[in-house]
């Protein structure tokens, strides 16, 4: 197979994007031309987000295989779509890539793209392929649409709604914590072979994988998160319409006080009522952190937060892994947890600081 | 000032956007929820394009001011939206930044791309602030919108009709070729007053700036390129639609290639016809390089080339600053240039490979 730079860029591009065929009617031209060309379906809204994924920063090649890569930069567009109350029609994918990735690796990476892309009904219709210095940069745009009526912002949440949650929370972060120690714990293995000279142990280090049995749930939180179309098309179904929605990359308590803060309320939510998992439990016990503010913080969740009227109770009870945790309180109350034993704390915004 | 990691990603990202107020009708909400939602007009196609700007391999930040990147960063979009006889309405701006970047340098990257879009009539919606391990990263989303039968694509170009570029074309290539000179014989000049320790010299060096005189048409094409707006609106003004149409990032005979190759047809340009800037010439005898070739395979001009029927010979003869350089022929006589003293040569693709 060609080495990259012998293809060229219109040559990557065709090699990876030649037999995607839309899926949608409102994808009239894909990529190929100077622009993608859409045509949105009349009075519907036409809504964007867009995402930089830089290497060392967002993903550590090390331990990210690239098909799951690929799944996860197009599955965390996705979740910024739905989370508006929308679905996900369009994607451009860019990529800038240093000599050290090989057509295969991008095919990978591609392969993962396309199999979210399917699950979700979403064509690939531009981007932009070059190179880059040092590691890869993914820059992933998606469009999608809805009803002007069915759009939720941030900004609608009122008193006494009741604040909901999606899945379970701290998943992906107790993930990353359990593979950033397996890392550390390999290198130091490999370091220390070599130190001694010891080549049957590297060798043998080299074909190592460690033992995942019991974390599975949590990996795969990590590795490769679903965006919530089901809970979507779940209160559609129900008829139901968020006052308020967001989708929880950055940890719950940062985006609890950015929907308060725009809705110029407050709100309370209960330890207890925060959905965990197992797995997220022993994981955090075995790494002697509290899981509570795992799940407050830990981010990459993609999870749904969203608000509903309080008169919504019973039907917004009945939604499968759905879980209402709390409720919206006046302004001035600020913005709370109640602990198991009945204690308040103040909810900080401690998620994730990618300038840090 | 705080520093950009005290400020975090919604710090920067809010000091950067707070007081952008949308410009068009179609910019229903912009940066501040998990999307932008844009209304596009009834029975309007959306256009969207994108690109991915690596420091290192699309600008050298020892020449290229930050307000100067952030202008042409946007330009180079809208470009690709205005070669669709589109009209650019939106754009996201996605930047990732190592460390060595200060919010003062943002400011004056986001001054440029503001002053762009004023320009432009077009809105920030959104993107995304994170760091880079190296370098700066930019990724930028143009979003544009047409009536169905105005677009035009790359693929309607039929034989006779006549091939138009507006403006002139090589002076950005040339530009760079005098900023990299430039820059070579200023870092050679440093590190001869280091080397003999002349400190004198060095403080000098430190305040000195080249002499542009008489160049500086070829390095405003290359520092602060134009979208070819007017060109859209005078074809629009005149009754002009295009048979098909691209902006001209890779050189002309790149760009010519691809428009034969999508239309199933030839082509014959003359160099004579080829429009040149006199600053252009100079600079390429300067260089001891061959004007055509630079013309031909220089890129960045941003220059739009056209194919229209035959019959608006006299319409397109009188556009202001748009030129016929040649005609469309049958698919099997290929692609040829026809010199001043009468031979035929085969176009070929010399354009930029970022990725070699």
């Amino acid at each position: 197979m060609a080495n990259i730079s012998e293809l060229g860029e219109f040559g990557l591009i065709k090699h990876l994007t030649e037999d995607i065929e839309p899926q949608n009617a409102s994808t009239l031209k894909g990529v190929g031309d100077d622009c993608a060309v859409l045509a949105p379906e009349a009075g519907m809204r036409t809504l964007v987000t867009t995402d930089l994924l830089m290497e060392g920063v967002h993903f550590n090649l090390t331990y990210v295989p690239m098909r799951y890569l690929g799944y996860k930069a197009i599955m965390v567009n996705l979740s910024d779509v739905y989370a508006m109350n929308a679905m996900p029609r369009q994607v451009t994918v860019s990529l800038a890539l240093s000599k050290r990735f090989s057509i295969e690796d991008m095919d990978e990476l591609y392969a993962g793209m396309r199999q979210a892309c399917q699950e979700h009904h979403v064509d690939i219709v531009g981007g932009d392929t070059t190179s880059s210095l040092t590691g890869l940069a993914i820059s992933i745009t998606a469009i999608g649409e809805a009803p002007d009526e069915n759009i939720v912002y941030r900004n609608g949440a009122r008193e006494t709604d009741l604040i909901c949650v999606s899945g379970n929370l701290g998943a992906a972060y107790m993930g990353l914590q359990l593979l950033e120690r397996e890392r550390i714990v390999f290198e130091h293995q490999v370091e220390e072979a070599r130190r001694t000279g010891n080549r049957q142990e590297l060798a043998q280090l080299e074909q190592a994988q460690p033992d995942w049995a019991g974390h599975e749930y949590i990996l795969e939180k990590q590795l490769k998160p679903e965006a919530r179309r089901d809970v979507i098309l779940a209160l559609a179904e129900a008829g139901l319409r968020p006052t308020s929605m967001m989708d929880i990359s950055d940890g719950l308590s940062s985006e609890l006080l950015h929907i308060c803060t725009q809705s110029h309320v407050g709100c309370c939510i209960y330890e207890e009522r925060i959905p965990l998992d197992y797995q997220t439990a022993t994981m955090a016990e075995e790494l002697n952190m509290n899981v509570t503010t795992c799940a407050l913080n830990g981010g990459e969740d993609y999870e749904l937060l969203f608000t509903v009227p309080l008169a919504d109770h019973d039907r917004v009870s009945q939604l499968q892994d759905v879980h209402i945790i709390g409720h919206i309180t006046k302004e001035s109350l600020g913005c709370n947890l109640i602990t198991r034993d009945g204690q308040e704390f103040e909810l900080k915004a401690q998620g994730w600081n990618p300038l840090k």
